[in-house]
């Protein structure tokens, strides 16, 4: 799908760039001190010698040893010895890489498993429905559920469905999609909205604007006082078709099995630091997670982002250019859950808050990198956006509001911060899904996210002024 | 991948473009007769009218009953009793439009069934890999298949291999995507090639540009004197990483079992005739086959091209336009396995041949129409290009010299014969998976498509002249 394409049929996408022309306007106003503008252009060749030596010497090994990384693991589900093991390998290779000051901080996870699944439907005729399971997801009764289905297309169609037409029966949302952020309700609370009108099971369109029968998993959440119902997804395809029996007046009868053990474990966010020459107690923080989905590789999600962000510190420190303030890259635990090893850091770090000068994460996929998503005062976004003149055509700016994903905890402490931008218009099309593998990455691609991602950081981690808050 | 894309990097593309560059040439010196190119402009109202009363009203019905069609009986392989359940229904709807020569020939087609497939690398490391047998493919021994595999990109790389090396393996065939014309050897004749050099299976990358983690199937063919080995489509993730896995010197253990039944089975071609008002002995044929393969839904391949040939006599009667010659459309059975059913058909109507005044099919999608793949002489061709003329924009003219699929053995005795050109550029990234369902299909290319399918045919069908062969 074109971007035009994508313009015309999700209108969120043009509040998104409404509010990137509201920026530029606003910006307009930047009137920033002359010696800090002259300041920052100073750093134009520090910003070409640290890209240059990424995109002709460093990111190829650093792209080779992501696609190892990615080949030796795979998927590394929160809970697993497998994710575990993904940690000890970055740790061992940031000390190859002559950067000793690597730690990690311990917390515990949920571990999901995902054991057995199945889905058929059986009137009006039988057909294999290929489901898969959200994470968290209570498992079926032993011997599954055999229930007649109802289809909706939202929340508000549910509602408005008589109890006793609900109750007993398999909730399928086939709501339409429309963008990630507000379509994922229906993963996120589908179970919790259906239980309360009695319903014994949900089935949920994939959040995803295309597909090859490629069912998408993720974090749901039983709300309180709610009876705990199995939840998992469907394909595009067989939520279309679901819907198109049902509006014929089809009855439509489905079987499921779906079990899950789930109890917890430990594991660790990992920060690998590059201390700072003159104020080592002031962070810059880039991130990425290192666990993934169970489904794919999780080289998308966010294997890219979690490389691009640990190589920062290890390529600076290979430069011997040290600046100002520390890079620290972390490696967080557990996003996929719900940002579990974010939250962990935020409640050990609480009161050093202040010490962090920007946070960064690259979650969105490391496509073709086009700015940053900047979240921060007038001032901060007008400094960023002085910074980011110099890395042109790698110069849009938008304000989400909500950048990245495990950063948007700090975010709302009132930390500046920044996600990547990069050309991910079919992010979601692979997205917690078994197509989340190396097909879909590009080295030039991810070379290039990652010369930007650390000659940015870089500049901002060495500026004289800090990045004033609101 | 847009167009554009394509020619860069696939140059049979361009050869095809070659091909019809040299034959617009070519039919820039067709010099018909005015008092035919008068003849064939006189058309025009009727045409119109055609595609109008389609467009505006018996296209969108078709559509439904498509939909219908695909939703109830699902896939249909060769063989299977809801094959033969569906060709009843559409004898049924034949005469329920009010068409009641309707007739069918039955024959023999093969019955093979999947049963149990399952794949799992055991080393480097534990992951499923999804495989997908080729129809026909032998089952592995009882308890399956344990060893290691070897990955080559060709038969030349396969051939240049000492035969120790080959012996025992499981070869994994990781082909580059060129063309399906051109890469579909690796499915079609891989096992056969392996099994020449002592493999134990095959597993092929599966024949596709672009995968969201979607094995394809598809025929394939033992060669005589050869030890038949399973052989299964993997996807293009998998192939890729197997690649770099033994690139890296790593030693690949392959797991698989693979279980199927293989029988024959009676099955029918359908042919649906609304006979010519002055030649009624005379033909011209519009097809599609009504089989698929065993996974999605048959709705692309070829349900469309089912759909709107067998709707070419229906609505023409409808319309109450009974050209010249009889037009007929048939229902080949059994495509998928190999023109089964096309097969039988030439083979009982041999000493007709000269009867087929053309033949066309559809079987490459319905997508939006752009014109015709024509095989025929120059005269023919030079008939076919006027009459184009009044469809434009939809009068794209090739000469691929093997347009559709059952109609090339007919083709092949000198039948001049066209299939339709169609925006297919995602056809392949769907052909033969669990993709290929109703959701790739839009009614508004599907009715354009059978517009033009019913007009062109009936000009053809109602001209003054045969089309002259070679």
């Amino acid at each position: 799908m074109t971007a035009l394409k994508l313009l015309i049929l999700f209108p969120l996408i043009t509040i998104k760039i409404d509010a990137s022309v509201v920026i530029n306007r606003y910006d307009d106003e930047c009137v920033l001190d002359p010696a800090l503008v002259a300041e920052i252009s100073s750093y134009e060749n520090v910003t070409k010698h640290i890209m240059d030596q990424i995109r002709n010497n460093y990111g190829k090994t650093m792209y080779q040893e992501y696609t190892h990384f990615i080949d030796k693991f795979g998927a590394r589900p929160s809970g697993s010895w497998i994710l575990e093991n993904s940690i000890n390998h970055m740790i061992n290779l940031t000390r190859q890489h002559g950067l000793n000051d690597v730690t990690t901080e311990e917390l515990e996870v949920p571990h999901w498993v995902r054991i057995f699944e199945y889905g058929l439907m059986l009137q009006p005729r039988a057909k294999k429905i290929v489901i898969l399971g959200f994470g968290s997801s209570v498992s079926t009764p032993r011997g599954g559920i055999l229930a007649e289905a109802i289809v909706v297309k939202s929340f508000a169609e549910l509602e408005a469905l008589d109890r006793t037409k609900v109750q007993g029966k398999i909730v399928v949302f086939n709501e339409p999609y429309v963008s990630y952020g507000e379509t994922v309700i229906y993963r996120t609370l589908g179970a919790s909205k259906a239980a309360r009108k009695g319903a014994v099971a949900t089935l949920v369109r994939s959040i995803t604007p295309f597909s090859i029968y490629a069912p998408h998993t993720g974090a749901q959440y039983y709300e309180n006082n709610v009876t705990k119902i199995p939840t998992a997804a469907i394909t595009l395809e067989d939520a279309d078709l679901l819907q198109r029996l049902q509006n014929e007046g089809e009855k439509i009868v489905l079987q499921i099995q779906m079990y899950y053990t789930e109890d917890t474990k430990k594991s660790r966010n990992t920060l690998v630091d590059l201390k700072g020459r003159v104020n080592p107690e002031k962070l810059v923080i880039v991130s990425g997670h290192i666990d993934s989905w169970d489904v794919g590789e999780g080289a998308m999600d966010d294997g890219g982002g979690m490389m691009i962000s640990w190589f920062v510190p290890v390529v600076l420190n290979t430069l011997n250019l040290k600046p100002r303030r520390t890079v620290r890259a972390i490696l967080w635990t557990a996003e996929e859950p719900g940002l579990i090893g974010a939250q962990a850091y935020l409640k050990q770090h609480k009161n050093e808050l202040d010490k962090i000068n920007f946070i960064m994460e690259s979650d969105e996929g490391t496509f073709q990198p086009l700015g940053l998503d900047v979240a921060g005062s007038k001032k901060t976004r007008c400094i960023v956006q002085e910074v980011l003149k110099q890395f042109a055509p790698i110069n849009k700016m938008e304000n989400s509001g909500a950048p990245g994903s495990d950063i948007v905890l700090f975010i709302k402490q009132n930390v500046p911060g920044a996600s990547l931008l990069n050309r991910n218009e079919r992010y979601y099309w692979f997205h917690h899904s078994e197509g989340d593998t190396m097909v879909v990455q590009n080295m030039t691609n991810v070379v290039e996210c990652a010369a930007f991602w650390a000659a940015f950081s870089y500049v901002i981690a060495d500026l004289s002024v800090d990045l004033p808050r609101h």
